[in-house]
């Protein structure tokens, strides 16, 4: 038996005899334990009960039955006839506010058979979280309305997986779902209004474990939410941490899930400290004149050298805007070649590229046909990895101790995914640590709830996780706006807490 | 806290700060962690969840959470705003074949505040428990309509209750129900044919822990459903016996319930053997020319002396006919006064009212205007009880004890409820032991359920019971048949085993 949440079990029962008349739950019950050695306590569902009827006698009361772990015990919520042992599936789901990423996890041998992303419905009633917590405000139909179209963004990406796989979400015995608050208060059906009113107090933020029919999935079994640690500290954040496992280690780990919103968490073995932020969209292309988020056309990748940009993009289509690896690339090389000062203003004498524009009033380079990179996106960027990095920068304060004393840094989401570490690095988003202490943990929240689906026993971190860490308001720190002033230079306004930037750039021009 | 299984906890909630921004969800658990020192682990439902918002702040966090069991945690199923601490209701219901009995229990005093009885509407589908079985054998929506009827009949009785009471099924968080296999299965939508069909191997026989709304039944909160131990040994002789306590003495007990069909239970704290058999519709008065149920105007009470028969009638009605108690009373009578003999039949020359019927070919006295008891009426009388009593026989003789060994016996159901003992004694039914040795149990089926519902300890003994049991098919035992033709006299055809009976009989007779 393997660990994970849901399990197929073969049992050759012995069909009863009026030596050996147990009704058929006991002798399924009994069957069981002996089997599998199961310590926990095991309890059939109703529906179970009611198709034994049918399902023990079609082929000779050998039958397999599904287990779905329910907190503190098994529940026996399918039988079928014969042994269909190695059929056990689970879904995965990273429940975002813009996009619903999924897998289908083959649950007896751990693999991931396929992936899908659909957009989030509710965006239907709302580009931002915030909008859509509004519209449900004091108004259940719409509550649930956004409710119904979470289940339905949900349902899509089960039948996508189901025709990349033939799999049907009625045979997907599990389903593991990691998402913020809101995202999980939206799934459940109750008002998560006060994740962004004061004194942030959420109605629920332990849904757990729930039947796939409580929720209206339409899988069949069990569901569990991953519990949230404060409103802005979400289920998504716990997965997160399960994935990379930085309340296992000895040395200070330090995990960033950044893109709009930041969250943030420092700690070890022995405590977790987590705070979080807004660090705006201009880390996710937005708020940039020619950003784009990471589709098709997007610069992903800049080099400047010999007064000549190399680019990459997405799909290596034709350039049609710069998402946000590419826009670190681009002011980092910008700065690295001396076309930038650390305050991110453009110097014009570097490069007959830099042009001022008329229509703008302000200084720009064109990096690919018709596609310009001007000094106010520099700015919007700055800012945004101002207050990133400053978030950072307060935890270590916190806590009292230098950069040098993290051992590892995760970058989790899309950002820090498809970001280059060396051009974070430069342009002071990321410390200045040595590369290989970097990590890119990708969708930690998504990889964390299929870790959550295949282990069991992780579940008992949890509270362990939720017990270790505390939470740090951002806003209630005193020098957190100061902190963010000196942050928005390049790399920072203090020169030396960035040794190699100085050198590369000092390299590269040859001084 | 007491020890129902469902509970109403008053929580003076903090409301929440931003120094104390705990979710409500948290907030309540761990304040009723704090309140109740509860060790159980405690789960709060979706709906619940739901309604925090509406809830909590009404009564500024002044809120009152439903506890109620569910095998190895606790539920919250409700919260309203105050304290509504001593108003927790819960049900105990005896699911018979004919009839219903329910009581409205008050949880927070133990106090029975209501008892009503209903027919059990199954019987529109067939008087006798094996034509219902027959009609839902393999016809899923007769099964289906028999879940129905079942249903109905109880929530035909909780609408009774609530106009006795004002209290609705709704305010009910929990109900205990208490059946034979055969009506559990029809309550549950499980097919009850195995009960009387070999192996004798029912499909589920612990439906234990559901939720009000799983078997629709309209009731908030749960129901549990007593397990059975065998096909005719059901859930409703596992609540007799929590009811009378056998398996905690130390000397033997007798468990008796008796009627058209008889179970029995024998032991003490270190074994149980049951056993069940039919003992014939004569007990409850059936195939007796002039027998009825114990209803107005039945004769329930018999003397006869000096050549008269003094009556006593169910309401004090004029005499109707006559029921089980009437009949033992009259047998005992007729035979202690010497009108019968061992065999039970008339010795026409001891009296004037001993007549022949030309008609019925067959000897019978008048005992009150037009209602006449014959010789074949104390012929069909007797086989029942020699059937009860070689019960009795056989499990004592299986376990090699003799009757004196026997410290307690108890009778339970209708029949043991209202005969009387010294009559039951004087014509064999009951073994020949001190009166005061032998107690009416009642509705013990019932009375356990009820025990149940108020004392949550209990249910861990339902397990040592089960275990504790062995069960005997009387249909396996070679003697059986002669040890029953050997009872079929008055009181028993081995004399010896009935001192008492000889004296008294000698004593009337003056000799």
């Amino acid at each position: 038996m393997n660990t994970a949440l849901c399990q197929k079990i073969y049992l050759a029962l012995n069909p009863p005899t009026e030596e050996d008349s147990r009704s058929a739950q006991i002798r399924i019950l009994e069957t069981l334990k002996k089997t599998t050695e199961l310590v926990e306590p095991v309890k059939m569902t109703l529906p179970v009960m009611r198709r034994l009827e049918q399902i023990c006698p079609l082929e000779n009361w050998n039958i397999t039955v599904t287990l779905c772990w329910d907190e503190n015990r098994w529940l026996i919520t399918n039988a079928e006839p014969g042994n269909h042992e190695q059929e056990v599936y689970g879904l995965a789901v990273d429940l975002g506010s813009t996009t619903v990423v999924m897998q289908l996890v083959d649950c007896h041998t751990g693999k991931v058979l396929a992936q899908t992303s659909v957009r989030n419905r509710q965006r239907e009633r709302g580009l931002e979280i915030l909008s859509r917590i509004f519209y449900a405000k004091d108004q259940p139909d719409h509550l649930e309305e956004l409710r119904s179209l979470t289940v339905d963004s949900i349902s899509e990406g089960i039948s996508l997986l189901e025709s990349q796989t033939g799999i049907k979400g009625k045979n997907c015995s599990y389903m593991v779902i990691s998402g913020n608050n809101a995202m999980i208060h939206f799934l459940a059906g109750i008002d998560p209004f006060p994740v962004f009113s004061s004194p942030y107090a959420v109605w629920a933020d332990q849904i757990g474990f729930c039947s796939g029919e409580e929720l209206q999935l339409p899988i069949s079994g069990m569901v569990y939410c991953i519990p949230a640690r404060a409103n802005y500290l979400g289920g998504d954040i716990i997965s997160g941490l399960i994935d990379v496992d930085i309340y296992h280690q000895k040395q200070i780990q330090l995990f960033f899930d950044v893109g709009t919103n930041g969250e943030l968490v420092i700690g070890n073995q022995d405590f977790l400290i987590a705070g979080a932020g807004a660090a705006g969209p201009a880390l996710e292309g937005e708020a940039i004149q020619t950003g784009m988020r990471a589709s098709r056309g997007a610069v992903s990748k800049v080099h400047l050298s010999d007064n000549t940009f190399t680019l990459s993009t997405i799909d290596d289509a034709p350039p049609v805007g710069i998402c946000g690896s590419g826009i670190t690339d681009m002011i980092a090389e910008l700065y690295l070649n001396g076309w930038i000062d650390t305050k991110g203003r453009f110097l014009p004498e570097q490069s007959d590229k830099i042009a001022w524009q008329e229509d703008r009033q302000e200084y720009g380079v064109c990096y690919a046909q018709n596609l310009w990179f001007y000094e106010s996106d520099i700015a919007e960027f700055l800012k945004a990895k101002a207050a990133a990095c400053t978030m950072i920068q307060i935890l270590l304060q916190e806590i009292g101790i230098e950069v040098e004393d993290v051992e590892n840094l995760y970058m989790a989401g899309a950002f820090g995914t498809h970001i280059d570490k060396h051009s974070a690095v430069t342009i002071g988003m990321y410390p200045d640590i040595p590369l290989e202490k970097i990590h890119r943990a990708g969708n930690s929240s998504l990889n964390g709830a299929r870790k959550l689906l295949l282990d069991k026993n992780k579940l008992e971190e949890i509270p362990k996780i939720l017990a270790l860490m505390s939470y740090l308001q951002f806003g209630s720190v005193d020098n957190f706006l100061s902190e963010m002033t000196a942050a928005a230079a390049i790399p920072h306004t203090n020169i030396e807490k960035y040794p190699s930037v100085e050198e590369e750039r000092r390299r590269r021009s040859g001084k």
